[in-house]
C-alpha cells in the first residue's frame, strides 16, 4: 500500500479531522462516517469514470462471496454463460451452478490457460442472464487487454467482470459492462471490502434465497448501510482513491497515469524475459497480464537457488502458485517501476552467474 | 474503543513488529498474519472460555448476514424455533423464512418488548433444527440475564444466540449453546468482522444453496482463510482481546472483571432512574440490558432540551431509536464507570433545574 496512505491512517487513528474520535470508533450512521463514505464513493466514481446509471456498492464477502452473490442477484435462476480462463473463473463457474444453469461457452483449458479464447468463437447463449469473465487471472497471468463487446457479437446479455486483481490499474469501458466486482485488497485497500459497480437496470431481480444483506437492491437503496459496513476498510480505500487521483505521468493523471506506469512496468519485465534464453513466459503476448507475471527458469533445478537469492535482496513472494509452479511476480499498482527494475537486475545477474 | 488499542494500531501501522510491513500490507497466507490470526483465536478462546469442541470462525457479513447464513448452515430446510424479543430477533425470524419453517414459539410483543418470555412457557417444537434467541436487544434494552437451558426444558435442539451487542460483557455458559454469532463492532473491535463460535457436530449440514464463502464447514476447514479474511479487523480485534484479558477488578480478570464493571455501571444508571420521578425505564428489572439502557423523561416535551444540554457536556448519541423514542444510553465494554457517572450527574442536574 502507498506509504502516504498508511501514514495518514496512523496520524488520524485517535482523532479524525478534529472530530475527537477515530474512524473505528464512529457510528456508521453518524455524519462523520457519512462524509467519509460519500467522499470515497465520489472519488471512486471519478477515478474509474463510473457512469451515472451505475451504483457503487461497498460490500463484504470478497470475490469468493460474489461468486454466489452475483448469480443470486442476476441469474433469475436461468442460463448464465461463463468464459473459463483460469483458476478464478473456474471457481466462479463452479459456485454459480448452485443457483443457475451455468454453461461454459469458451475455455482456454486446451492451451493450459496461456491464451484468451477469441470472443468471435464464443458460443453465446440466446437467453443468458449474463456473461461472466474474470478480466485478469492472477495465477495464470492472463488478462483481457480489451473487454469483449457482447453487443457487437449479437448478444443482449450484460457482461459481468471479476476485476478483483486489476481494478484501478487501467480504465474500464463501462459501455461493455453490466456489473464489475472485486475484493479491494489487491489495488484499492485493505482486505474486508468488496466493491460492486452495477448498472441500475440489473437490480431488483434477486432470487428469494438471496440474503437481504447481499441483495444489491437493498444495499443500493440503503447507500451500502443496510448492514453495518466495513467502515475502516472504506476509509482506507478512500485514502487510496485520493492517492490514485493524485498520481501523474506527464499529462496523464489518476487511472490513466497508473495504466501508463503499469504498461511500462510490464513491458520492462516481459521484454527482459522474452530476450533471455534462461527465463520463459508461456502466455500469448496479446493476453499477458500487467499485474501478474508468471515465469519459469528453463532449468527448473535452479528454482530454489533463484528464490533464495531473491529473498536475500528483499525480493519477496516470487514463488509461483502451486498449481502452476515456477515463479510469479505480482506488480500491482503500489509496486513502483524501481521495484520491477530491481527484479530484472537480479534476474540478469542470476542468469549471468548460472547460465 | 480502548485508547491503548488505537495507539498500538497507529504505532504498528507501517511496521508490524519489525516485519518491515504493516498489517494491511500482509498476505493473509504469510507467517506474520498467520501468527496474528492464531493469537487472536487463542486469546478469544481464553477470554470467553470457549470449549475445545467449538470452532472459532472469523467471517464477514455482519449480524444481518448471519441471519441468512445460520439457517443456510443449520436448518437443514426443516423447522426452526424463534423467540422474538425485539427488533433484532424480529429481523432474524423474517430472514430465516427464506430457508426453513421459522416458527415463533415465544414473543414479548404483548409487553412491547419490555419483558422476556419465561422459557417454561416456550412452545418448543419436537423436531426443531435449532432455537434462535437474541441474547441482548439493543433497541428495546432487554437481555437474557441467564441463557435458557433447553435440555432442562426437554428439547434436544441446539441454542443459537445472537450475542452481537453484549459479547465479552459477561461469561457464556457454553453447555447451553450450540452456536453464537455477532458482529465485532460493539464490544470487540472494528466493523467488518463477524464472529461465529459453533459446536463441531453442527457443521457439515449446509443447504446446497449456501455460498461456499459462508459454509461453516468450509470456513472451519480452512482456518477462516478459504476467503481472504478481513485481516485488519482481525488484528484490531486481537489487540482488543489482549486489552480485555489485562483488565482486572479486585481478584477478577478478563470477562469476569468486565462483567463486574458492567453490572456496576448498569446498577448506577438504573438505580438513579428508578429513584427519580422525572425519568422512567419500562423494562422489567429481571431482564434489563447491561449494555443498552432506554429511558424516558416523564415529560417528553423536554426531550430536545435534555439532548441539547447533554451534547454541550460531550454526552453524545443519547437519542433513543426512532422505533421506541425517548433516550438510550449504550454503555458497552469500552465505556468506563466515570462515563456513566457523568451521565447520571447530568441527569440529576437537569431534573433539579426542570422539575
Amino acid at each position: 500500500m502507498p506509504e502516504a496512505v498508511l501514514q495518514r491512517a496512523a496520524a488520524e487513528m485517535l482523532d479524525w479531522q478534529g472530530s475527537g474520535m477515530g474512524v473505528m470508533e464512529m457510528s456508521h450512521r453518524g455524519k462523520e462516517f457519512g462524509a467519509i463514505c460519500a467522499q470515497a464513493e465520489a472519488d471512486l466514481r471519478q477515478l474509474l469514470a463510473v457512469p451515472e446509471d451505475f451504483h457503487v456498492l461497498f460490500m463484504q464477502g470478497g470475490g469468493l462471496g460474489e461468486n454466489a452473490i452475483v448469480p443470486m442477484n442476476l441469474s433469475r435462476g436461468g442460463q448464465v454463460d461463463f468464459v473459463v480462463t483460469g483458476s478464478w473463473s473456474v471457481k466462479s463457474h463452479k459456485e454459480a451452478q448452485r443457483y443457475c444453469q451455468a454453461k461454459v461457452i469458451a475455455s482456454n483449458a486446451d492451451s493450459k490457460h496461456t491464451r484468451m479464447p477469441d470472443p468471435s468463437t464464443w458460443e453465446l447463449s440466446a437467453d443468458a442472464s449474463y456473461v461472466h469473465i474474470c478480466s485478469n487471472e492472477t495465477i495464470h497471468g492472463v488478462e483481457f487487454q480489451t473487454l469483449p463487446d457482447l453487443a457487437a457479437l449479437g448478444s443482449q446479455a450484460p457482461l459481468v467482470i471479476d476485476f478483483s486483481s486489476h481494478v484501478a490499474s487501467r480504465s474500464v469501458d463501462w459501455r461493455r459492462v453490466g456489473l464489475a466486482f472485486g475484493g479491494a485488497q489487491k489495488n484499492l485497500g485493505p482486505a474486508g471490502l468488496t466493491l460492486v459497480i452495477v448498472r441500475d437496470d440489473l437490480l431488483g431481480h434477486a432470487l428469494d434465497i438471496c440474503p437481504s444483506a447481499f441483495n444489491y437492491r437493498t444495499v443500493a437503496d440503503n447507500q451500502s448501510m443496510y448492514n453495518t459496513p466495513p467502515t475502516w476498510a472504506i476509509y482506507v480505500a478512500g485514502l487510496t482513491f485520493q492517492w490514485l487521483l493524485q498520481q501523474s505521468e506527464g499529462a496523464l493523471t489518476g487511472v490513466a497515469a497508473m495504466e501508463q506506469r503499469n504498461q511500462a512496468k510490464a513491458r520492462l519485465l516481459y521484454d527482459f524475459i522474452d530476450a533471455s534464453p534462461f527465463y520463459e513466459n508461456k502466455v500469448s503476448p496479446d493476453c499477458r497480464s500487467r499485474m501478474n507475471v508468471p515465469f519459469f527458469l528453463v532449468d527448473e533445478t535452479r528454482n530454489d537457488d533463484f528464490l533464495s537469492g531473491a529473498r536475500d535482496r528483499g525480493l519477496l513472494q516470487l514463488k509461483g502458485h502451486k498449481s502452476v509452479g515456477g515463479m510469479r511476480a505480482s506488480i500491482y499498482n503500489a509496486m513502483p517501476l524501481e521495484g520491477v527494475q530491481a527484479l530484472v537486475d537480479y534476474m540478469r545477474e542470476f542468469e549471468r552467474s548460472h547460465a
